[in-house]
């Protein structure tokens, strides 16, 4: 399957951008992919867009043509949200919009403006995520993937120093890349002495509120080499974690990753590179176990040998992750797969992967509601 | 294109359901079509969510896993959100879903609860659709729409009367229909004696708040007669009405129809029967002109000729609109496509229109930021 291409990407810087708006941010990268696939802005003829929250926290929805026109877009408009998998969602859509022959060439924006509004209001918006009961429950979303941690901590012996090895990783490739948020250096002391936020979660063990935009131009005309999207699969289940039959596992990662890559008729020991899902690091770990690349229980040795350090063997959140570079909720799964479509291209810089030829991206909903994987290929 | 088939329909009814919640109308509407569909609810593969404004109302996010889980559906979800055109984008959606192939039976869920909320809530959220500027002015859809009738008066005539005749149609459509928010008629003088909400438009010149949930199984098995989806296009706009060219016509309406028409290889003369998106009686003598029905200006003579009453030569929203049978934002472009299906399917009882064959619906979101258009045909 090499029947979608991504022709442009753009992205903007990832932080707390109080001079731009989400329509700034939004046209940024849209034209940067745009200009980025050589195609005119006429020859794009429909306009995914990924967000979760702009409309709880500035009253504005009817966001696929509000982008689409006030970037000059014509043709379709949509918004897509499936929570922080809003992003990913909006690709796969896009996807299934040119392998259908509807359209030629697509864009896709993911973009949130989450700095603007007070730490309660965006809190409050996120655990739209999650379930009445957990709501009900004051729950947050801190609090429920620290359930996650204590358990898998309880089952497999996974450790604090485990888990702040997600986060040393992921600032150290932060730190190569000028648009991540937090583009330096922590030390795995730093993220434990660092303030609890729900035991065993510190601070540095959780992603930020971020404001950023990442865009792609997707098109079917595959008539020149490029790196392709090979697969594209969506999983769901329950929102609630305790409907789960499990707390140390996202099933729908399983589920959703084992389709793309029967999509792709590759194999998960063919993936090169990866960016996943690690809104707290305990995802990171249950991620590395979820797509297979480790075995069930073992995600934080694996995290802790080095094994997905830049130089690894299998580089992962090679953009900082959600961690460092930045959690704009709706954006984060098209950053993804600009990510690897860098790495893929070679033009990775300092975070380049050697022989990085194919890819893997996994964008999670709530604690698992959604999960949505992408592989890309050259 | 006879890819699609409409396999299953369900349809709540619509109205003040106080002892219902989202969740229970979604599920029931989505068993009514899957049962319909005579599928069983293991091959639905993907479930697509309209849906505008619960997350404002509720807290609740997430709709696409959430919907599907509760209803015991697994595979992909997504909520598609496009302002009052939610339902008729998803729907779109799905069917490039299908025609690519990915998956080859799918749900598509329009559902909305809104008379849990009050007034003010309501109309903040709705005014989502609306942009920056509009909301600042204080304008509300009643108040846009009704900008656009006095254009449209002043400019062809048209008068309250006219304005009056969409919305004594659409209430004796309801009439006939068990389903319907209002389903009893109403004169011509009580329309013209309710309560201005802004002038021209008076009470019954508008749609109300509803609660209700519609539903379709879309299939690409297209083995046996059926109704078929032959033509899905979308147009936007900006969702500022300023910004538009001319306050007497949605763009968009004509854009999304040509290319629905085009797609489906008909002219506008074959369609027999239509939803359209009346969500004030402007917007309906506007879609008459804007669809081609009858010429520009016309719209107001047209529908108070009774052309688009039943028994007339192309009738017009049988299930009594969104005037009579009832809004419920994210439902309704959902709805119009149940109505058509049953209409063809010639299940339509006393609203049944003699040789329906070709039918189409129109849904617009907002002031026509967003078009929707299908074409069904037996």
């Amino acid at each position: 399957m090499k029947n979608v291409k991504v022709a442009g990407v753009g992205l903007t810087k990832f932080g707390e951008l109080w001079d731009k708006t989400l329509f700034d941010l939004a046209t940024d990268a849209a034209m940067e992919a745009i200009n980025d696939s050589g195609l005119t802005i006429n020859q794009i003829e429909a306009t995914f867009v990924g967000n979760m929250i702009y409309g709880r926290l500035s009253g504005q929805d009817h966001l696929g043509a509000a982008i689409a026109t006030q970037a000059g877009i014509k043709g379709a408009g949509f918004r897509v949200e499936g929570a922080c998998a809003s992003g990913g969602l909006a690709v796969h859509l896009a996807v299934q919009s040119l392998l259908s022959g509807t359209y030629k060439n697509v864009l896709v924006v993911g973009v949130e403006k989450m700095t603007d509004a007070s730490i309660s209001e965006v809190t409050s918006a996120l655990m739209g995520a999650g379930s009445d009961a957990e709501r009900k429950a004051g729950l947050t979303f801190p609090g429920l993937y620290a359930l996650m941690a204590k358990a898998h901590m309880q089952k497999y012996g996974t450790t604090r120093k485990h888990l702040a090895s997600v986060s040393v990783k992921n600032h150290y490739h932060a730190s190569l890349n000028s648009k991540a948020q937090f583009p330096f250096e922590i030390t795995e002391e730093k993220v434990l002495n660092s303030p609890c936020i729900c035991s065993p979660l510190s601070l540095f063990d959780t992603s930020p509120i971020t404001d950023g935009a990442a865009a792609l131009v997707l098109t079917s005309d595959t008539g020149k080499p490029g790196v392709y999207i090979t697969g594209s699969a969506v999983a769901t289940d329950t929102v609630d974690l305790a409907s789960r039959k499990s707390l140390t596992e996202i099933a729908g990662s399983k589920e959703a990753s084992q389709k793309a890559l029967k999509q792709a008729g590759i194999e998960v020991k063919d993936i090169k590179v990866a960016e996943v899902h690690d809104c707290f690091t305990i995802a990171e770990i249950m991620a590395m176990e979820d797509l297979g690349f480790c075995g069930e229980g073992e995600g934080g040795k694996y995290v802790h040998s080095g094994t997905t350090k830049l130089g690894g063997k299998l580089p992962v959140n090679t953009s900082g992750g959600l961690k460092a570079c930045g959690h704009p909720v709706g954006a984060t799964g098209v950053k993804q797969i600009v990510e690897i479509t860098e790495q893929l291209r070679k033009t990775s810089g300092k975070r380049q992967v050697d022989g990085a030829n194919v890819g893997l991206t996994q964008n999670v909903g709530g604690t698992g509601g959604t999960v949505v994987v992408h592989i890309l290929q050259t």
